[in-house]
């Protein structure tokens, strides 16, 4: 098994390595080009694509073009495309040249960065980046390595979540002495919080019959009364419960609600208990000083996590979490195994990531975010997000003056939630389920829904990075037509 | 805001994406040109980073060249070189052009996988391939989707481990009716054992002192004794504990130990606990004929986990996780908000993969796995394990002629765990400290080491994408070089 054998295999040679990745990227380039071209939702059936592909591996080697013209012929069609510019569903997954340059870096370098000497780079850039982006975001001092805390990159909320979660239990189980308290602990959120709560809360052990879903109401914009949660909390101590952790939401994902930070905190504090802010989806926006007072009240929190893969044109998956003691994390997460052991973090002077998140492997994820920021700069970032919220209230404004529809929840940052109005409210949820169908079987655009106290509302999700001026306004043409021909039916 | 001030800023235009794309493309091909010129382990000190970039975000666009210029001149100083061929440390992060072909797919596409409706190609091709590499590994119908069970893509072995405790967890929760039994939960492993399963463990709210650390010794190559397990479960029973969850593994991180997949099986079925087994890093090896009987008993389990991001040729991140019965898996981890309801979930027909892992959002990992399989074949797939395997003995080799040299533990797959034989055994895990310092701050090769029964062995992990013989053959005269100055030192 010499040199010489070994030469007619080399999977990583550096030459083919350059040609055939330039072959995926103008097939990725060509995609984009006509993207616009396919139904923006997917119009496969289950179970499409055994029908099209072998049911086992092959034997031989196969060519770059076999394989990407089966990616034409077999994945495009199922997909369902989230950078087409008419894609208006969930919350958008910003792409951007940016980001896939970092991440091609990131592919590329492949180094697995758990601790700091198995690539400093790779920990320094993430510290530097974190601190870049507390920055723009204008946190405390006490969420950033300059200051106080820290901050640290996941691939998601619900991972952020679970370390959070992780962390405030073990601190709570420390003072009530006996992990048996585990059955004690009550997280509580609203019921228009990201169900990635709950479910992490009882991934890390908690009963699911202590997850508290204060109720919320159209009065409020479906936000959070501190008050209610106040009560529930004096409701739990007086049960011998004991309130562990508190997450508020800027920008919820039915409708855009923000809780009231600042009321929150304070009701946190009172109680003693881990404050989480959920920025997920909106956190992108405040960096625009207008949108900033969203987060006032941010210096009451324990923690923070928002999502650059949503809105911040970086290409998935890259989740900011920033917390002001980080040692909670680490006490909770860390492992100290021999086949680890290097002076750097005996010398307690570096940061070791793997103690601030699930996984020990890592990828180099702060290069995208870097090169994210540093390719558009604050001044583009902020024309990104005004551009969208410019063409979620134009849309906004087409809904309003057409008397046949109405706003159901006023809107805030990019979301539009609307729905026809029903003549008969026991039509409405039917009718607008109707609508959104046809919208998206038309498969010219694709939007998805909500139901919010009860009615059924079409979440119109402004934001992708492709999407323009002309593709809100074909998206208000094609809505003013299926609806029309709805109401027609009816008739 | 219209159209015309939009185009000023157009972060994802089809042209500039070509462009740009390219010349990243062709510093990474540089990169890995001149990759041996780098020294492995970086050499910066703690801090070096925020000396060089700003402390916070740049207020306008940066251009390319800039930004890789900083990577060139700050980020590879910073590097330890997973990809470099005289990189033998840990276990390798294997890198690829087709797995580097896939991940840039993915980040292209770009879609959000959550549930099959939102990309049914994604949700599709993951089974699809999870069943491919079931298939080359020989496991049981019972373990895909061919037969009666299934598998998923998760981030890391950890992750995967999270999830089947969890699945595992309340499993045994709902027979013992009530969450307050969580406390009595018991996990089995080795001392041998990734520690990423403590954690995991304790992450899923199973109290530390009930993990279970079975010794082993050098007399059976540090693997598990089936009876000692026996034993321990027995003792547990009988204080009132719950035995849940069994893990082994192929291939230990610290020696490439294998535990007794059959016997323990065996165990686990007769006290009916969770049957997990660990191939992180050897399962890849199974898929040649020869290395297939280490799985023997796989049929006994009811989860595997491996990882293609370490030895099989796939960028990172990828773990394949294999479970009989997913609906377990999906019984814990399931979410069935509103906002993510449709026709498809509903009719169940279809599988949704948040509920098979920790997040909501998920990258579309498959694509990775799939051109990495079709773009080698298992032909070459099987020659590039073989080719590993071959260079290891070969250095195994060179270790044992050398009398000054002893292996340390027998050989599995491509490690070798070696020490220079102390004169007085005392002395034994100092000198081989300073040999392996002495060899990484050379520069030239990167190892890492592992305690083992008292004593401190060099670990060389054969079987980085790029490594040749002749890196093989250089790091070996390498190691007699400075431990040649090493005894002289002492005489």
């Amino acid at each position: 098994m010499g040199s010489a054998s070994r030469k007619t295999f080399l999977p990583l040679e550096p030459m083919s390595f350059k040609n055939e990745s330039k072959e995926v990227i103008d097939f990725i380039s060509d995609y984009y080009q006509k993207i616009e071209e396919f139904p923006v939702q997917s119009r496969v059936e289950p179970g499409y694509l055994s029908a099209k592909l072998p049911d086992s591996a092959p034997y031989c080697p196969e060519s770059l073009q076999d394989i990407l013209k089966d990616v034409n012929d077999c994945i495009l069609p199922g997909l369902t495309h989230w950078q087409s510019p008419n894609f208006f569903g969930y919350f958008q997954a910003n792409a951007s040249t940016a980001g896939f340059l970092g991440e091609m870096l990131c592919s590329g370098f492949n180094v697995v960065g758990f601790n700091w000497i198995s690539s400093p780079a790779a920990t320094e850039l993430e510290s530097i980046v974190l601190d870049w982006m507390g920055k723009l975001l204008k946190l405390p001092s006490s969420f950033l390595f300059s200051g106080t805390g820290g901050g640290v990159l996941h691939g998601s909320t619900c991972e952020a979540a679970v370390c959070t979660l992780a962390a405030a239990r073990d601190k709570a189980l420390k003072k009530l002495n006996g992990w048996e308290n585990i059955t004690k602990l009550v997280v509580y959120a609203s019921d228009q919080t990201h169900f990635t709560f709950q479910k992490a809360a009882k991934l890390v052990g908690i009963p699911p019959s202590n997850f508290r879903l204060i109720e919320t109401n159209s009065s409020t914009g479906f936000s959070m009364s501190p008050q209610q949660v106040a009560l529930t909390i004096e409701n739990d101590i007086k049960s011998g419960l004991v309130p562990l952790f508190l997450v508020a939401t800027i920008g919820t994902t039915p409708t855009g609600a923000v809780d009231p930070i600042g009321e929150l905190g304070k009701v946190a504090k009172k109680y003693d208990i881990w404050f989480h802010i959920d920025a997920a989806y909106a956190g992108s926006a405040c960096i625009c000083p207008e949108l900033r007072p969203y987060l006032d009240g941010v210096e009451l929190a324990n923690s923070i996590s928002m999502n650059p893969h949503k809105w911040f044109l970086t290409n998935m998956d890259c989740c900011c979490l920033w917390i002001k003691e980080p040692k909670f994390l680490v006490e909770s997460l860390s492992s100290d195994p021999e086949i680890l052991r290097n002076n750097a973090s005996e010398s307690k002077s570096v940061i070791d990531y793997k103690d601030w998140q699930i996984a020990l492997s890592r990828r180099f994820r702060a290069l995208k975010l870097w090169v994210v920021i540093r390719r558009h700069g604050l001044a583009n970032l902020m024309y990104h997000i005004r551009s969208d919220i410019s063409m979620a209230k134009r849309f906004e404004e087409f809904v309003a003056k057409d008397e046949r529809f109405e706003i159901v929840v006023p809107r805030n940052f990019a979301l539009v939630c609307f729905r026809i109005k029903p003549k008969e409210e026991i039509e409405g949820n039917e009718l607008n389920r109707k609508l959104l169908e046809a919208i998206n079987s038309s498969g010219k655009a694709f939007m998805t829904h909500a139901i919010v106290g009860g009615i059924y509302v079409i979440r119109c999700a402004i934001g992708t990075t492709l999407t323009e001026q002309r593709h809100v306004d074909d998206l208000w043409k094609l809505i003013q037509e299926k609806a029309q021909s709805l109401l027609m039916e009816k008739i």
